[in-house]
């Protein structure tokens, strides 16, 4: 009975201002080694994992990124959904094992799997006393993120990782998640309109606070006009195209 | 700098038996709070979590996964993706939020969203002690999942979590994963088909080594057999029609 994990993962917050110093390799062996043993869909292991510290490699992916610290950290991974190694079996085999991982549950598997890895090595690094921030920006050019790291077909890369040393003037802190009743349903979904709309009601002003604490008023947006904006701006509406590209979703 | 979180999460396998002791409420409580500190995708929070000790829904549930721990554990989760709340949104606010949650890519959002937070739980149950097993299975039905547990358009089970004290007559071993070499890419995928190949001939041999140990020579699988058997069989072909039904890919 520990409650370290528990602890530690309150304290999460997304670092986007690394040092230089590059991580330790006996560390980035340790944390692939803790994200291979997240459990797996079925023994699939359907996920591979690059790491980059070559800075030509990081330079093009900022480019698709558009963020300094897919450059400015201590090493970078991108998580793969993978069949690529499945298709060599499917090769081998007499088996028809094509439409398995091109279907959409073998997009949801090879996601949940790749996901899982991550946060494991997310959790590990924290405990070592990285910070880390994922970039799901890396999927604003999915075909050159292709192109930059070579990746053949029924392979997919989902998002990457940055990750480093904090820099000393880092301050980020955990922001507001939202209330926990409305996010926890207790044997059966609530979907009651009225009482979502007053929980999201009290979390725009949790919001709103925290904002405002951080920018000297500067800034005050509620969640919902947060994610509104964003969403009405209807980024990355290429994804179903590249999938189909990469060989997924095609039954 | 700790190794407390690479120690604990080298040594997790699924745990399949467990005591009939519930979990403590107060732990219930830890375990979603340390899933909702995981990172999300631009603040969405795309997931929502059922939280189930209700005896009949976790009857309705082991009958569509077939396993009896659905029923039988400590407690259970079920991890759901869920747009509901931005729909509850997009219905007040004059933007048009829906292509964006209807895309591919509000797929993966909400699929990596909700897996992160599921992960953050695992991790933080096994530090408590207790063991967990992830149920893909609830995705046999559904449809007979989203009327179980009352699921709103915009919203769809991703997989459940059986948890608690494990039995003491379990005797669940870490399963040997793919050679480090194998997954981890340094700089550019490696996609060259040979030594793809050797590497998961190797490893045929460790995890059918793995299964003769534990069975005295009855069960001898190698995970490449493994994995065409399961593959080949085809299973839950209708889940982009599933998907298209609760609101998903549909742009």
């Amino acid at each position: 009975m520990s409650e370290h994990v528990y602890n530690l993962l309150k304290q999460h917050h997304s670092v986007r201002k690394f040092k230089k110093e590059p991580i330790l390799e006996s560390h980035i062996k340790q944390l692939i080694e803790a994200g291979q043993s997240a459990s797996t869909s079925s023994y699939l292991q359907a996920y591979s994992i690059i790491g980059i510290n070559d800075p030509e490699v990081k330079e093009d992916l900022k480019e698709v990124s558009g963020q300094p610290y897919v450059v400015e950290n201590g090493y970078l991974f991108v998580f793969v959904m993978d069949y690529y190694r499945h298709s060599i079996v499917n090769q081998e085999s007499k088996h028809d094992m094509e439409t398995s991982f091109e279907s959409a549950e073998g997009l949801l598997v090879g996601t949940i799997d790749a996901t899982l890895v991550a946060q494991n090595i997310a959790a590990t690094a924290e405990d070592m006393g990285y910070g880390i921030v994922y970039l799901g920006s890396l999927r604003n050019d999915i075909e050159r993120v292709r192109e930059v790291l070579n990746l053949p077909e029924h392979t997919f890369p989902l998002f990457g990782m940055a990750l480093g040393i904090p820099e000393d003037d880092e301050d980020g802190s955990p922001k507001p998640r939202l209330p926990f009743e409305h996010v926890f349903h207790q044997n059966q979904y609530d979907r009651d309109v009225e009482s979502q709309r007053e929980q999201l009601k009290a979390y725009d002003q949790t919001v709103s606070d925290y904002y405002s604490a951080r920018t000297n008023g500067e800034r005050s947006e509620t969640w919902s006009n947060q994610i509104a904006n964003f969403m009405s701006s209807k980024q990355r509406l290429d994804m179903l195209e590249q999938l189909n590209k990469s060989g997924f979703i095609r039954k």
